[in-house]
């Protein structure tokens, strides 16, 4: 069930991470590495991220029986195109996209029958990028959700799911719109919002700014060319998510009319135990005993 | 210059640091807490924090050369009414409340003019309360912000700024109107969105929350009470902080149009490179060398 010899496309903080990980742990999977920068690429052999560097794209993956894509969204379409031919068959196929509607239907339509494609979203990560901040414990206890459909393999969903479990995670399954519906609300708007929140300020404000702001902003640092592709791909949902915050931030302008100074007392409590229930929740999942 | 008889009015997370801080330091100093619940004042003597309890809040201030107002805000009226005739002349008053103008105002009108009252707000904290989860440290590096008017007494004033770097923090000066309008951006428009995000959620995307998240809405955790009391006394400025991000949000919408592809990327960039910069300058603040 675990793969002998596993491909990883992009090997930056999440293609490296998979890479350290599994190297951790199963001690007989060959790792083979393919990214357009050799330097990267070297890193990544000495640190022990990868096994070695593929020539090609298609090189990397002609003997693979697992084929993670950890590239940027944007360039998927041409990633696909690149490996299809060279895939043997049976090969399994997942990515680690931000964003599952659009590259589930890419690899639909890209890649052959004879290879079996699960959509994967593993939840972990940072704002930093590149091999060097790599760790064999990025993924531990983060949730993968991967985004089956009727078109899906059941054993390649399966041994995909296998694999994330193998490096830690916990897992779940979505549609594809579930995900991206879902994800607009507790990702891609939180990071349009940070990143809203940092454009609009003058300096002289910035230069007040606590702890507090730093935390709400921190995922604001994230890459502009990663989170434009992200945003971009999943823009009806965020639409939507934009309009429903700009919808609750009139319904606390309402609360700020003096009449209303209990209901404000009781939205900012509802809101602070549903945090505080979510943390309890997530510090659950981290430690179940 | 620095006071023989500190008065800590309101013994929670911040008046009991202030307490634990300045016996780490000041010796000779001795502290009168003061408050409505007795289990806390046993705690906060138990701790060190204070040496002794008030009964009543005129006694708490009677021969205090320095009183520090560390309640709620929505009771301050209330508390500069209970100890204005029991102040000894030339005791200088500050406090630590998150809103300034009001409180400034307040205290102008309320306190005789024979003692001396300069506005403060060290701006450290944490969504915790209560006197338990006071920290000696929890000032350390953080700023302090006094707002002085044409009425403040400037030997008082210094003395404040004194007795705040004393405790380990920086200070800068700003005029009340001008505090409540820059916090009302890097502050009280990140609780409310932070708050928002929370609120506006299904259970099914809460779930799939994942650090950024977390991180994003920690602020949203703090008490209901105390921020009904900040955002209402602040709510001009807010109401306009909102706007703006209003128009920020519209502006990414129109970002989210195809043609501007580029300016997306642009426009995303220059927000984590300012979080960088931002970043940048608090770590050299916190270690300056």
């Amino acid at each position: 069930m675990q793969p002998e010899r596993l491909t990883i496309i992009g090997v930056g903080l999440l293609g490296g991470s998979i890479g350290l990980a599994i190297k951790s742990i199963l001690t007989d999977c060959q790792i083979i590495g393919y990214g357009h920068r050799a330097t990267t690429l070297d890193t990544a052999i000495q640190t022990g991220a990868i096994d070695r560097a593929a020539a090609s794209l298609p090189d990397s993956v002609r003997s693979a029986d697992l084929v993670i894509l950890c590239t940027p969204v944007g360039i998927f379409p041409q990633v696909l195109s690149g490996i299809a031919p060279a895939l043997k068959d049976g090969a399994v196929v997942t990515d680690v996209g931000s964003t599952k509607r659009s590259i589930v239907r890419q690899a639909h339509q890209i890649l052959p029958a004879r290879v079996r494609f699960v959509g994967s979203h593993p939840m972990a990560g940072s704002e930093k990028r590149g091999v060097e901040f790599a760790r064999a414990d990025l993924f531990q206890h983060a949730l993968c959700i991967t985004t089956p459909t009727e078109d899906t393999d059941p054993a390649a969903l399966q041994q995909v799911e296998v694999f994330w479990r193998t490096i830690g995670m916990r897992t779940t399954r979505l549609t594809p719109d579930e995900h991206d519906r879902r994800l607009a609300e507790v990702s891609h708007l939180p990071h349009v919002v940070a990143a809203a929140m940092v454009a609009m300020q003058d300096d002289a404000a910035l230069s007040l700014a606590g702890k507090g702001f730093l935390d709400a902003t921190r995922i604001a640092g994230g890459d502009g060319g990663l989170w434009r592709d992200i945003l971009l791909d999943n823009q009806d949902n965020l639409r939507q998510s934009i309009t429903q915050l700009k919808a609750t931030l009139d319904h606390v302008l309402s609360l700020l009319d003096a009449p209303h100074a209990g209901d404000l007392r009781s939205w900012l409590d509802a809101a602070a135990n549903r945090r505080q229930a979510l943390l309890q929740q997530k510090l659950r999942e981290i430690n179940p005993d």
